[in-house]
């Protein structure tokens, strides 16, 4: 792998960044808040910062990088898609059950559901995150697609993969500032108490986490091998070379 | 330019939604607020809304794509160089201007600054934009630096980019959450009056124009022609002929 060095800072930043959020949404909501319950109250709401950070974002972020550890390229292709579709699914199944929580709380409590941006914008990411599966499944896993349909494919599957990522992390900015301003009365979010400075912190983690998935994602030289040979020939000044050496090549990436 | 239909598509979209949201957060701020002026009170307020997504966000996004109109390939380099510059600075301007107008109105309605998620980001953002406007122009406007280091650090600066892009559209969302969450009273967010369901869809735009914007900027067969070349001899499987091409090559980025 080039630049290995620089490989293994990112994932470990990415790791770091990660797993010290899970710590974080764990003691806010175990040491701040009402801890963890299922109980239509405010620790049934708790499970949706817990599932959306530690499950759905974390997850989502560790199956964008996963075909890119060198230690995982003497794996088969469809083993690690396999992978690649089970964290997905994992983090989906984290979304849904995250989504519930806060139903059943709002319900509970009479408060209105789907009224704020948070709510808007997390519903279209987490239905077309659904799709995303469902259709990703049906072209990239199952043996019945042709090649060529999946090499036209792939670049709209990482890019809707990547806009994903990037849109729940949003969401999740958006549904701390709401807890936040909701749930601190006195003192106020305004006046800075200790569980405010704790949670914003958070969320700028959150931020450096998906930052660091989605450098190591991005650098075209940290691909599993046979996928830069796709990536140089997929962009146009390769089309010739790709037309010279045939359809054959698309095998590569099966 | 390869696909250009689809170009043209994104394009449209891309411009569609940037230029609604203008018209929408104008219409916030004059026909559901109370307008705009500069006197510490809440119209002053409306500044920083309307600078920091139809200035910094809209320009910034405009900045991105300014190197893959087709149109524009007739122009020297040089010259793309200094529009892209150009709109940057015009929409770092915006955004300095939109802070000034929010921390005027905080002091002088004596609310702290600086205490949520929303302004840690926020502040971030723009510091660090601030710098990759400073170390770009160091970089790869004035004709000093070696080339070889500007082909090396160009993948740094179009990612710092792109994760810029995105975070200031997740500081606009924060803040929109916000400003409904504070700014609505009777009826409340919660209750969704018409004045919450518009600005919802309007962060909605937001969203959108952000993703149209990165999509046209990540299609490889959309770069101006010579870059196409730079891309593929950039990644690891055309190392072997740039070595053979020699470091004249660098300086078809020039």
């Amino acid at each position: 792998m080039e630049n290995y060095k620089q490989f293994v800072v990112a994932l470990s930043a990415a790791a770091a960044a990660g797993l010290v959020t899970i710590v974080f949404v764990l003691r806010w909501v175990l040491y701040y808040r009402e801890g963890l319950a299922w109980d239509g109250g405010l620790a049934e709401f708790n499970w949706h910062p817990v599932l959306h950070l530690a499950g759905f974002i974390f997850l989502n972020g560790a199956a964008i990088i996963v075909f890119r550890l060198p230690w995982t390229w003497q794996c088969s292709k469809v083993t690690m898609k396999f992978i690649h579709a089970g964290l997905n699914l994992a983090a989906f199944i984290c979304a849904i059950i995250s989504s519930v929580a806060v139903f059943d709380f709002h319900n509970a409590a009479k408060i209105p559901n789907m009224y704020s941006l948070h709510s808007w914008v997390g519903l279209v990411a987490i239905s077309l995150f659904c799709l995303q599966i469902v259709l990703s499944i049906g072209i990239f896993l199952v043996p019945f697609t042709p090649v060529s349909w999946r090499a036209a494919l792939m670049p709209l599957h990482v890019f809707v993969g990547h806009s994903l990522f990037g849109s729940t992390i949003a969401v999740a900015l958006m549904g701390i500032t709401e807890k936040l301003i909701f749930g601190l009365s006195d003192p106020k979010y305004k006046d800075s108490p200790p569980e405010a400075v704790f949670v914003n912190a958070m969320g700028v983690l959150v931020v450096a986490y998906g930052v660091a998935i989605l450098w190591i994602s991005t650098r075209p030289s940290w691909k599993r091998p046979n996928d830069q040979v796709l990536h140089v020939l997929n962009s146009s000044a390769g089309a010739e070379v790709k037309t010279k050496m045939g359809p054959s090549l698309s095998r590569l990436s099966d």
